[in-house]
């Protein structure tokens, strides 16, 4: 017999699922913007913002109300509780989508300097952390969890790629001081999306095998 | 008669306050390294990490235990949860103090381009949010919760402050740009510290009232 407790966790990950998908298209649409030079596009960041703020309230409380009312035990205990944590990580990974758009539209406000090849590749990669930890989350996929883990570093090498080619250009072009500063905090902003995938991956793995990793897996 | 789970939640606020105390020590330390240009005060607060992500897992497992045995309702529950959700922003409090002290100590590595009051402002109200936040929880102190909002303005405005100055002399020394960038990331990582200490604020008046704040107040 199926418990009301089972059709009201499939219902918290299908408006996870949702809210993952949002972040997505957020995250997309900032980079199409920055990519093909549309500021149109980054009004479109800002209004699936407001539908990531209103998900990430409606997660909490539906995550409320199964904690008050079914006293879940277990391993439904932990999913819950991954679930208000990977809740807060898309919110915030929202707000990065948003701060590039922010960000974006300075620099395309400035002379470009350099290709994008590089932001546009950490995006991809962002993308994929932001599907792929989501994905682990829904089948229980504990394998694919590590793989986000390790695209991290793929990422975070990328970011420090930026940081050094635009410094470098910053130091021969002292009219393109701001426009630097712009890729560099968009380039940030990528690497923070991934540290938020990597969160998620980390409470998939808690969530399904009662293991804590974090911190190096030392305290759990 | 006292109830087993008020004993337990007196428990739980001692471990928050431990952990808070931890953060603001490591901030401070990383801040009083910067400014008084001594690299060895950047070990301390890797040590205080440490202790941090020990304390971070404690908590989420404590309130794992209590959530599984006591079944809690209403109030202990929103209080068991926002303790879940200060817990993470704590956590990553500690993370931005690290980050601190590595772009604190590449920054003692080069030549020192300017005063760094604004930094110590930045650090100073930082630090009052932090406190201010867990003394706002301990207390119930709504009112109290409200001021750390407001105090969020302050550090914002020093770190676009921070960016403008350090982005003028970038322009007219390009042998500082490394310099400049670490100033910048470290603004950037007081203004988060102040981003989780508002959070926490939030979460504080979530608890206590019932009042879900957080975007503007226009879902919860």
């Amino acid at each position: 017999m199926e418990r009301a407790i089972d059709t009201q966790m499939e219902d918290l990950k299908k408006m996870i699922l949702l809210m993952g998908g949002h972040v997505e298209k957020s995250l997309a649409q900032a980079t199409a913007a920055l990519l093909s030079r549309d500021l149109n596009l980054f009004k479109e960041v800002h209004e699936i913002e407001k539908k990531i703020n209103e998900e990430h309230i409606k997660v909490d409380q539906a995550c409320m109300n199964l904690l008050a009312k079914q006293g879940p035990v277990a391993r439904d205990l932990r999913m819950i509780i991954s679930i208000i944590k990977i809740n807060n990580d898309l919110e915030r990974m929202g707000d990065q989508a948003v701060n590039i758009s922010y960000s974006g539209r300075d620099y395309l406000g400035r002379n470009p300097i350099r290709q994008l090849n590089d932001i546009q590749k950490m995006s991809e990669i962002a993308g994929r952390m932001v599907k792929g930890s989501l994905d682990s989350f829904v089948r229980g996929d504990v394998e694919k969890a590590r793989e986000i883990l390790k695209m991290d570093d793929e990422i975070d090498g990328l970011k420090n790629k930026v940081y050094q080619d635009v410094m470098a250009h910053m130091k021969t072009a002292s009219d393109d001081v701001e426009a630097g500063l712009d890729l560099i905090l968009i380039a940030r902003n990528l690497e923070r999306l991934g540290d938020h995938a990597t969160n998620i991956a980390e409470d998939v793995i808690f969530a399904f095998t009662g293991k804590d990793i974090r911190h190096g897996g030392k305290f759990g």
